[in-house]
């Protein structure tokens, strides 16, 4: 692995989530490996979840983090040949190059804007430090994609999972806000990559992009989508032909305890209770959300590792 | 010790405040006790001591420290069976379930409001993490208690009291602002538990809350209280009984060197000079604020140094 | 070295720079050195390079890091006597004692206001830090000094340099803001130091402090001042006289290629693409601002570790 930006950069999807699962029961084996190595971490977006489960496992690879929450004060050029007299102070051409060379690693989360759909599909932060950085990118949720948290949910996929093919659905809620796309693409894309029959379900209009959804099955009746579901993803997105609108806050798509019926409940959290899926399912005992943010801290530790093995 | 949320949890005060000042002499000595644990420290509230003090106290134990202030971006929804569908983004129960699977311990700030007296009577924030969490929890000043702080003073006073039982005075202050009442209801608890002669002295209408008065004798004339003080605390705080309001700003009762004659000037910091004290004092031989300070890292250190030998 | 708050903390700057490259060659040799030592950075301004290569020099000598980020919920006051009962709740003569405890180093920046020259011109914020501290002081950038910006610029100039004394030029360079003289100062007098043959070139009205500038050569012809340079430092600053004044964004002093013909082109960086300087220029063989961005590592630790040896 020499950069984690999507799930494109997983050489063997069943080897890592079993690495990942190793490493979980002893973190702290490889504690020199890290050692006089830096992570910076640059978040353009606040974070909770993705800060201390990435922090924590570069700490438990025994190397520094360095974190920058990026704000008003440090406005970032992305365009070439731009006359910067505006408000940018500094490109992303010098800003990618004199970070790396204070970093082994740099992780950064930059969300879509939601607005300009098609500046949130070239990925404009991520690609543009991609392309200027001479250390490996790590993507902690960018425009359309979160590998991290997609790596933690196959991590507890294996671990919960007690079929060979077992049925998984990803099922759109309800929110009152616009949410963007990166967690359902990723998770879409990640259930591809496994040995498991997936299918998503949503309003009519919530279709997610094509080049995510290929030939993954659609039942708009989430019913119907629900039967006999081994496992019940739930995210709500916004929609992706009317770039970033809310066109449905249905309260019917919300996941309950007798939807759910013995299937497991997963969601990447943050959560909304009572809008996105009621109290019982997550204080029962087939959540996995607590699990799955386990989880996240050895997604990060795991692809660290791949990446501080191949400098 | 199981947690560190009110002076309820120490078992023996001058054992650890002796264990305290052992440690000083020495804050290395256990380095290998923090070895891959991880102490997050939760800010609802700006922070310079507590903050300072409480990382070098982990550090000093080889802990590893993740600092996060909470503001705007992350709302925290702590009532049961709510609706989220207004800004509260994240429920304090997910919140505290996944931070504990990242942390050892989880260190929280969260002031009082002082404008709904019964929430902040509940300790909404604590107590909620409390409730939750699945590591121990402690408190960095809470809206009714900073016990951290009580410790460290309870440390100051041991150091420099050469009497059997000296005579303490808590003394209101002036100050422009609405003030919580924690770090004096801490005072008042910390002294009731140690061999000192107490009383409390501060204009009517500023009574602290009876069940942390209890029995300490209360002076309304400041003179009076002074007289033969070996230690004079001073602080301001709100009305408790007309809830966080100020009632008076009255000059007199700012601290002054006639007024503290021989007696040492003990103050929590930050203290606005020639408002709550004179120049004169802090400047004089007689303040231990500077020491007060120094002794909140090994009273954070004791404090931890306890909870990771009890897990 | 007791401090490095000025160049004048500079014993022997030639010896200084080849001790900061052969430090560049292994940076890991003086991890022991700073073996339970905490350096606690204070930013009262923004940063990137600073904020990354201080904490990152740090680090490199096995020293703890502490950031604090100083906003508007910390006001210090810093005049003697005052009557605290405005905004400012805490007096830098209690937060510098109190810092100095928890601290073994501490790291400040803080910027000109460009409205009060008098008191930019006392740097009311380091000086008394300085004053009150107990511990080395780091300028990180202050009102009129950027002293690890031009020590990592001397170590640049080593590195590149071919000629026993090369001509070094500071050239004004337009801006669309009001920025600050402590880049130029402290080039100009770090330059001083060095066996360069040095001329400031600028707009009329652009004079910097003669307390600065000495008997150093100002040619306000751009093109003359460039003949046969080596080194071509360009930085934008606002007026001295005309104090924090945008007299000029004339575009014809931005640098360009054409201009720079075979001299190495320098800037302390964030620049503004095409307004400071145009795009062939920094994407050009003959930019060395990646190379000094990265020598700020090297600067700031060869000062930590002096400072750490002496005390």
């Amino acid at each position: 692995m020499k950069k984690y930006t999507d799930l494109q950069d997983i050489d063997n999807i069943e080897a890592l989530v079993n690495e990942a699962i190793q490493l979980k029961k002893n973190p702290y084996q490889f504690l020199d490996l890290g050692k006089n190595k830096t992570l910076v971490m640059l978040f353009f977006n606040a974070s909770l979840r993705t800060r201390l489960s990435t922090e924590k496992a570069a700490r438990n690879l025994g190397m520094q983090v360095i974190v920058m929450n990026v704000n008003a004060a440090w406005e970032l050029e992305f365009e070439e040949g731009t006359i910067m007299n505006l408000t940018a102070s500094e490109h992303v051409k010098e800003a990618a190059q004199v970070i790396s060379q204070y970093a082994d690693c740099i992780a950064i989360r930059a969300f879509a804007s939601l607005t300009d759909k098609e500046k949130d599909l070239q990925e404009m932060v991520l690609s543009s430090f991609q392309k200027y950085a001479s250390v490996p990118i790590v993507n902690m949720e960018s425009a359309t994609a979160h590998p991290l948290q997609a790596l933690a949910d196959a991590i507890t996929l294996k671990e919960f999972s007690g079929k060979k093919k077992p049925k998984v659905v990803l099922s759109w809620a309800p929110h009152p806000k616009a949410l963007p796309h990166a967690v359902a693409n990723s998770f879409v894309q990640m259930m591809q990559l496994l040995e498991v029959d997936l299918c998503i379900s949503h309003p009519k209009g919530y279709e997610l992009s094509d080049a995510v959804v290929k030939n993954t099955t659609v039942i708009y009746d989430q019913e119907e989508a629900l039967r006999d579901a081994d496992f019940v993803y739930v995210k709500n997105w916004s929609s992706f032909q009317s770039y970033g609108q809310v066109l449905s806050q249905d309260p019917t798509w919300m996941m309950t305890q007798e939807k759910l019926g013995t299937a497991k409940f997963m969601h990447c959290l943050p959560v909304r209770r009572n809008v996105v899926v009621e109290d019982a399912v997550l204080d029962g005992p087939n959540s996995l959300v607590i699990a799955q943010a386990n989880n996240r801290t050895y997604a990060a530790q795991i692809v660290l590792k791949n990446l501080l093995e191949n400098q």
